[in-house]
């Protein structure tokens, strides 16, 4: 049994602990590929009885083993691991888009895509460079809301665009912006945001309406989930 | 020279970095003890130019050495941190509170005071045992927003409830509880928030009203931050 440690440009990743590997088989049961059991696993509460009885009949490999949980969850409160393939998806042209140019932070990313599910959002497009959607750590920060939702990277902006050229599109930008919340907002559109950081590149108001939420003047810019989030509880889809 | 680590009960702690130092200054700069200058400190930025200037005016001790860097920040991307004195602050009466009982997560909680001051919001109320806000990863993650508002630790909801009698109370419950979007709130209000992971107690549904924010079954619910941005920004001060 030859067990990795996750990077970036591994075909599988891991839902580490019992809620995220119930998320994958209520989710994409055709992702899972193996299960890891950690010895000490306490067999009697009703979702690991769940779990093991969709195992056994979709006869899903498992292996029970401290190993992989020595690798993959060192600080030792993880029973059951998942392995599943990472799939991105093409996004729909009919739905609203959030984009996020840029992100960097693995928690960051699962929290935003746990808010998006929370509020009916369904398309998550990820510009170039950026963090990996699928690092057991934004997995985990997600809850397992990254198994409800599409996701596709791009290369750049302008690939994104040019596959969704009628999608209305609204940049996050503090600049010479519009009050978020006093704009009218059309369909189907896409919400742009930049990097925690930088933000976004000012050249984005060429070709993007600039929106920013308002803020007093004592901080800099609320943190990116934040914003993203506001975003789209003010046009939740649900 | 004696360093200490940070620890919950230190009577003061520390802002690493200039933007934290910076904050510090202009918002409390009668809180602020020593400074600490790493040796390789570029004291050519117009922020630290101005640091230095206000330190030698107020005549601030200022220590010269790189120990207190691999004591306080051992990632070593720092090169200037504040020593400030911890302090709490009396809650207004007649302003709008913010309540977190018993939060648990450094990261979280300077996050929410980050969004707390972005929408001018000054009053934040803690109910032990909670995380301390003081701790430099709080500081840090509320970008130096803590040090524009009035924070008062409660060593239960009692406690809380009889300083503030009048203000009209709003939990957020999952169970039983109105939309919030659609519920009248009276001031002066008190948000009342429960931990990350178990929420609030169910009694507070009989000390307050219950509210909820609504969102796809598809989560369990929203990360703590969120909620609370959710919240503000809905009902924001500025």
């Amino acid at each position: 049994m030859k067990i990795n440690r996750y990077k970036n440009d591994s075909k599988t990743s891991y839902a580490l602990g019992a809620t995220l590997v119930f998320e994958l088989i209520k989710t994409s049961p055709n992702l899972l590929k193996k299960v890891y059991l950690n010895p000490r696993l306490d067999q009697s509460s009703k979702e690991i009885q769940e779990i093991l009885s969709f195992l056994e009949q979709n006869h899903v490999e498992t292996i029970t083993s401290e190993k992989p949980f020595h690798i993959l969850s060192p600080k030792g409160n993880t029973f059951i691991i998942g392995e599943f393939k990472k799939s991105e998806a093409n996004l729909d042209q009919d739905q609203n888009h959030i984009v996020l140019v840029n992100p960097s932070d693995a928690g960051n990313i699962g929290t935003i895509i746990r808010s998006a599910v929370g509020f009916g959002y369904q398309n998550l497009a990820i510009i170039s460079p950026a963090v990996d959607v699928f690092n057991p750590k934004a997995i985990r920060a997600s809850m397992g809301a990254v198994f409800h939702t599409k996701i596709k990277y791009y290369d750049n902006i302008d690939d994104y665009i040019k596959t969704f050229p009628d999608h209305n599109r609204y940049a996050f930008i503090l600049k010479n912006a519009t009050d978020f919340s006093k704009t009218t907002i059309k369909t189907p559109f896409s919400f742009i945001f930049g990097n925690e950081s930088s933000g976004l590149p000012e050249n984005y108001a060429d070709f993007c309406t600039s929106v920013k939420i308002p803020q007093s003047d004592n901080i800099d810019s609320l943190s990116l989930p934040m914003a993203v989030t506001l975003a789209m509880y003010l046009h939740r889809q649900i």
